[in-house]
């Protein structure tokens, strides 16, 4: 295989920051459980260590191959194998896209609920790999509950079976869930039994502009005050409004420092959103009224909105969640940070589920970053997860470990929990040769 | 301690035709977690096997005492530390009583939504220890959906914190589903901390009286083809009616051969309900009238129904759950099983879940059951649990394996997929010491 195709897998779409990209040995491009069997075998009598992956969409590094190893890629592997509208489940490959599986479900008036941004090119194993979030989890969950089974093929390649095709199950051990964000450290996903849900008949979108971002993140916490539960609930701070409006033309950041996005669905939807626009209106929001169209299109944008191919600038980000209460003041000390260290700050989040997404960025106009720079950059980033975990939150929402966020494992766990995580890890993979060094310290 | 009371910790209330009590040496009733770190550690020192439990509400056998062991009583730890309304989180030890949490949250418009039928007299823990499932689970999922983090003493006394107060969160493995519904094998949960749902501002209760058991259970089918969620949906046959007249002087028996029951709720319920009936008319159901003071009655009654105290019968019963779409092909096999084997049939479901609790029996005048009596019993049991499997279901929904389902484990899970969990039971508890030989084979 040529040097240029080795290095296309050699990565996913993590920060390179810290990392020199290593060239795997191979890549191996799976086309059957029995190819993925025979492949980790191989593996496990030269002691190579196998990376698995599918489309590389991984924002933590949690694919990117180490030296000497082989990449396993299972984007052929992506038959949906059932749909199964009166069980409401779907058993697909790993290989299949998020999008053309929530398609193929469609037209039996049923969705598969997690909806990463990237849901579009990533991968049900990739999603299942890192228990992915996404939108809808304010509502429906993240990946680990709709997953009701895996077929997993462990370290020696074993195949085994975990979970069963029934809503509950409580036979032995939770292995379902041990598999789920486990970055395919413990054994490789070949098979995935989904539960779907209901396709909402109704769908209500809410946009609402603020003045400032603490108060639409207020918002959040006003609208859990009325015990009303949005299916999506999406802030945007101007940063993130500006780099939409460069990509798409809108003028968003004219018209507030921050937008809260949100929709309700099910046969409720209405109502919700009544009750929603009261109390953002009570806020002083600038909302939108009912069936105003922007506001799905401001929804397809924040969708689509990943990655917006700047250059001139140097950007790290993270991926905390804080307790629902600390958003406010949350988004108060990113402020703080950005201009602590002077850099400059983006915030997008899922802010139904506390998990936020800052950008810290500088930037230059021929391109070249100072070291300084840089330094003042990885300060604002790691002030930012400290600051998360002190207010009783955590490292990484739903992006997961990955390599990209090793270095503030360890400020989140202590000895004793990475110990047994460590002991779990050895008896599933004794030699450390199923995607080595992530996930887990 | 007297004898007497060593017996009263020595069983929970699983079914005993199987298993002869064992008087354990000690019960010690722990008030702290640093109670729980001494006595596992001493327990350690002296190889002495810790039997956790709290209300001892199990029917699974999966709190029954063993030989030599010392049995912790967690009962005495049931502070409820914490109620944070704003992050919709709340804190609490072992032995809270799930009603208490439940009550304690409602003032503030909350929740904790797993509810079995216990939900008056089991504790937190014990939801916890064995992934307790309820009415509810048809719209909110079960006990290791609501659990956000844990505190648990591992077997070396160690005090360990899983996941984090957050609704979202990867970091590393997913301890804290391995823990949920252990059953007390892996580590002694000392500290929940659970996410709280909003409380509906209303519910809607539909009561459907059917000809035959089969019908109702095609009720379930067909109200999942109209795409309607409802909150809590239960299918009672008539055995299961009469028992209810009997304890409560009620004739729903005299109404129907089977009865569905369900509840919509959230800002939907009028909907939804309305749909619902419409289905179940459809049907040949006998349909209750919107507001119909009878039907919440109804829901309360099932919610109590938790043995009868007949004595002169032996009685077995199991908690399968089956892909949705075999309910009517299932009940109907019980009944086919029931006929075969000469014995009695109950049958309470879980239906929107597919999880069913039949119970089979036989009676004497005298309560003197004959041996081949027995065996018929058994027979038909077993065979209940095998045309589950047979339909892609398990053994288990929501009660846990405990020692009495210890039998069909094998039926359900083969060598490969037992002996992992073999290794992390080995990898936790070395020593084998905790809850010995329950859970897992």
């Amino acid at each position: 295989m040529a040097e240029a195709d080795l290095r296309i897998h050699a990565v996913d779409q993590g920060p390179l920051e810290h990392w020199e990209t290593q060239l795997p040995l191979a890549v191996v491009f799976a086309e059957s459980v029995e190819d993925v069997q025979k492949l980790v075998r191989l593996a496990g009598e030269h002691g190579v260590a196998v990376v698995t992956r599918a489309a590389g969409t991984s924002v933590s590094g949690g694919a990117n191959a180490v030296t000497g190893s082989v990449v396993l890629n299972l984007t052929r592997m992506n038959r949906i194998l059932q749909v199964r509208p009166e069980d409401e489940v779907a058993v697909v490959e790993p290989g299949v896209i998020n999008a053309e599986l929530n398609a193929a479900v469609a037209e039996h008036g049923l969705m598969y609920a997690p909806d990463p941004a990237s849901y579009r090119t990533s991968t049900i194993g990739g999603n299942v790999a890192t228990n992915a979030g996404g939108l809808r989890c304010a509502k429906y969950g993240v990946t680990r509950d709709s997953v009701l089974a895996l077929d997993v093929v462990l370290a020696d390649g074993t195949l085994i079976r975990t979970g069963s095709a029934t809503f509950k199950g409580v036979a032995g051990y939770d292995l379902t869930s041990l598999f789920v964000g486990s970055e395919g450290t413990l054994g490789i996903i070949v098979g995935i039994t989904v539960r779907l849900r209901y396709l909402s008949p109704k769908v209500e979108t809410i946009a609402a502009f603020f003045d400032d971002l603490p108060t639409a993140a207020q918002g959040v916490l006003e609208i859990g005050r009325a015990r009303v539960q949005p299916a999506i609930m999406e802030l945007l701070d101007r940063g993130t409004m500006q780099a939409l409006d460069g990509a798409h033309g809108s003028d968003l950041a004219q018209r507030g420092a921050a937008l809260l996005l949100l929709q309700t669905d099910g046969y409720g939807a209405q109502i919700e959103a009544e009750m929603i626009r009261e109390v953002l209106v009570k806020l002083g929001g600038r909302v939108s009224a009912p069936g105003d169209e922007e506001s799905n299109r401001l929804v397809n944008l924040r969708r689509h909105a990943r990655g917006d191919g700047i250059v001139n600038e140097a950007r790290v980000g993270e991926d905390v969640a804080v307790p629902r209460s600390q958003l406010v003041k949350y988004v108060e000390a990113l402020e703080g940070l950005a201009a602590e260290h002077r850099v400059d700050l983006k915030v997008v989040a899922h802010a139904g589920d506390g998990n936020l997404h800052p950008t810290f960025s500088v930037s230059s106009d021929d391109g070249v970053i100072p070291a300084e720079a840089m330094e003042r950059l990885q300060a604002a980033l790691d002030g930012s997860v400290r600051v998360a975990l002190d207010m009783g939150g955590t490292i990484t929402g739903e992006h997961g470990i990955g390599t990209y966020k090793l270095r503030w494992l360890g400020w989140e766990q202590n000895d004793d929990v990475i110990a047994l995580q460590r002991q779990i890890k050895q008896a599933f993979d004794p030699n450390n040769l199923l995607n080595p060094n992530r996930a887990i310290l």
